[in-house]
């Protein structure tokens, strides 16, 4: 009898390597961790990454293509609400909200040194960032033809100025004293897209 | 007669030096350029450069080391005018016109890498960014107390969040079409401190 792959165990011992990495990058580097750490972090023996991943740069890589669906999934639920300002304000906290995961800070610094090593990397990250920077285009757009408000900015180039803005969630994030980004991630887009006052609204 | 050192010359020298290595290190990565091509790119002898620094990481240093004086003389200018929130502004502004350096993006990057690995150059970069935080939390705890706005976090928190933001127009700087980073770091930094309607003031 042929031996089955049960396509559920494969994907949840995929996640599980892709969360031990995760944890063990932001910590070590990615030049400082081995495949046979993440292996035992994962509670794997010490070759099995090989069986699920290509390369140790295909586990890095995951770390960031698991975010797409999510990413995409959360931006469709915004996309079509009728307070514009108020969707684009809530996509930027969720995206900065992911500041407070712990491994966010060291994977962030790891992701900028992996970009020129990896162009597969790059693309994944662009493309990330591009589906993001579309749907908020497509909202300021929307809330500018109803008058909803005025940025005095071309769209395109308004929409990646506010993922900027989450970066900075992310370069400003201090390990040692970690702090929740969302505050001050809502009230600098609130004020660039609404008068002040109505942000109780 | 013993020879004498010029220090003029050795400060021309220095800063030839310094301005070649930042275009190199932005182009090809600090690993991918060689002292030998920075000393020809400054018009020197291939190993002169070692006479004027101790090694390619004191080179490195020094092109942040050289803002220090100028920021420290810009934020001078700027922390005891009267009216806190442009000088606040002014500063922002000051720092995110660096972006149009073309080397810029570049050396942010090559900036994240390195520091993980010279503790000397992490002290420089801290030390410019306390300086510049503490200048500007002075700024926000006097015109609080005046009553100039009340941006609703710790003057602080809040200094090294308006530095935050200028990062971020580094970071999203695209060296194939650049753009000056003012307009939206002005607007950004303006709305966050000023009610709206008082920026043309």
């Amino acid at each position: 009898m042929a031996r089955t792959v049960d396509p559920n165990r494969v994907a949840e011992r995929r996640e599980a390597i892709v969360r031990a990495a995760g944890v063990l990058f932001a910590e070590h580097g990615y030049e400082g961790t081995t495949a046979a750490q993440i292996a035992r972090a994962a509670g794997l023996s010490s070759a099995s990454v090989f069986y699920y991943f290509a390369d140790k740069a295909a586990v890095f890589r995951a770390i960031f293509e698991s975010s797409i669906p999510e990413h995409a999934e959360m931006l469709a639920r915004h996309r079509d609400r009728e307070d514009c300002a108020a969707a684009i304000v809530d996509i930027a906290e969720t995206l900065a909200a992911e500041v407070l995961d712990p491994s966010a800070p060291g994977l962030m610094v790891e992701l900028l040194r992996r970009m020129d090593h990896d162009p597969a990397l790059t693309e994944i990250v662009l493309e990330d960032a591009r589906r993001s920077a579309e749907v908020i285009a497509e909202l300021l757009r929307r809330g500018m033809a109803d008058g909803q408000f005025e940025p005095g900015f071309a769209p395109e180039r308004f929409a990646r100025w506010i993922l900027a803005i989450v970066d900075a969630a992310f370069l400003n994030c201090d390990p040692a004293d970690p702090q929740d980004p969302r505050p001050l991630v809502r009230a600098t887009i609130c004020r660039l897209l609404c008068p002040l006052g109505m942000e109780a609204r």
